[in-house]
């Protein structure tokens, strides 16, 4: 069920939770020496996205075939340490509640263990129109799963 | 006291906020057709700069001279309504709070007067190392004022 | 003819050329301390932009009412010193040709009349399906006005 | 001599070439749908990166150890075809020429083996006040039998 054709970029879940790598490019720097505060939320969406996709689920085809679209309605961030030039991180998401127009989710950027970002979040589905949209069954029921094994791990 | 060889691109002050306009550019946007979520942190940080800027403090100075950055050390958004190609939005900073090291900041993306996203954020003053540092006294004066101000409006 | 409402961020038009201004923000730079070399490209699609915007062309008008866009084919950039943060910057953008259904643009990035980078582009009108479609008349014909009086500044 | 330890997000070197994977997300696109022009730049400079420290290079320790940043002096691309939304693309990386503080390098970025974009760069080594400096030897020696193998290539 699991899209294996996506070669060597997709996530693992581990422990009940989607663990991402992101390498740290000068793209994602700032002048301050460390990776610039708005990016991470953007190592958070590609995170977000193969999580999705390991589920079997593409954003793309989400828009053309059933018409929606997950956007994020509430978002925040804490910044504990900061990631620099060079490192390797990881975003892990968890799942931590699915409703029947929107999810949560909970996002921690680490490196070696440590906790560097912890993100919040609340997704809604959308149509295209920018309505709230019920989540497509085949989404929710892989979520489902995913979240419960979660709750349970 | 306030430098007025920047140009056209600073903001004004009016009833307590600082007012500074953005245009959305492609640059901007995503496949969705509207502005990418993580973008208005970039519009945030740009009109707190400004802000700043227009009471006579600017970033490079802060760390070549007092060897501080200000930093975000917590952030939020709360997305109500999509902002497109071409258009002109503003962002509306007010100081809430001002401590010794650090300031809260509520943030709002306009457009024709209307909500897009709210902002929150905690930002912190830190030494080169990362480590917290006192707000440099002119800096802390300038926004004492601005803060006061702000709470009288 | 001009749209007037756009605020204070437009360019002018001085000597053949339009002029207009960028200040670099943190969001800009990497940590070399310098401006991200790709960043330019967005500061030169900004300037095009309000070049095009203070000729009464709109970017999101010229896909919903012509069904076209104006995409980059070519481009390529010349790197001769490094803008830096809190820098203001100026985009100085000529048109050198103007095909029927493209046109060719040179940039130049300067701080204080010192050239920067070096930018030329070739542009390409396209319609929605990315095929080449001719520039609309309106468009073209207050581009060669404009390409005219850039041969003769 | 290669890290190992970097994970799932390095390339391979296939005849010639260095072919590093990029998935595309929505912080790549733009509202035409596609993926923004200046956005190859980035995804280029993640491919050279990654050429480089799949040689044992890391752009962190030329900084740290070396004194010395390898920056971009010229680039050029050429867009044939759009990448889109959820796309997996690849970065093919060629150095065409090794002197003595600088080199040059082709790189296409393909999808299913069509090419998207060409893109050409002169690259320059410099030290921490941005005057040319010479390429370290240790660099030298790993770029040159990658240049050597790719001229037979």
């Amino acid at each position: 069920m699991v899209d294996t054709s996506r070669g060597s970029q997709a996530g693992t879940f581990t422990g009940g939770e989607h663990v991402f790598p992101v390498r740290v490019y000068y793209e994602d720097t700032d002048a301050g020496g460390i990776v610039y505060y708005a990016n991470y939320f953007k190592f958070a969406e590609r995170a977000r996205t193969e999580m999705l996709r390991d589920l079997g689920v593409e954003s793309s085809r989400l828009m053309s075939e059933d018409g929606v679209a997950l956007a994020v309605s509430r978002c925040s961030a804490a910044y504990h340490k900061p990631a620099r030039l060079d490192d390797m991180i990881e975003v892990r998401t968890s799942v931590l509640e699915l409703g029947g127009a929107s999810l949560r989710a909970r996002q921690r950027v680490t490196r070696d263990g440590d906790d560097l970002v912890s993100l919040d979040l609340r997704i809604a589905c959308m149509n295209l129109s920018g309505r709230p949209a019920r989540l497509p069954r085949r989404v929710r029921a892989r979520l489902e799963t995913y979240c419960n094994a979660n709750q349970q791990g």
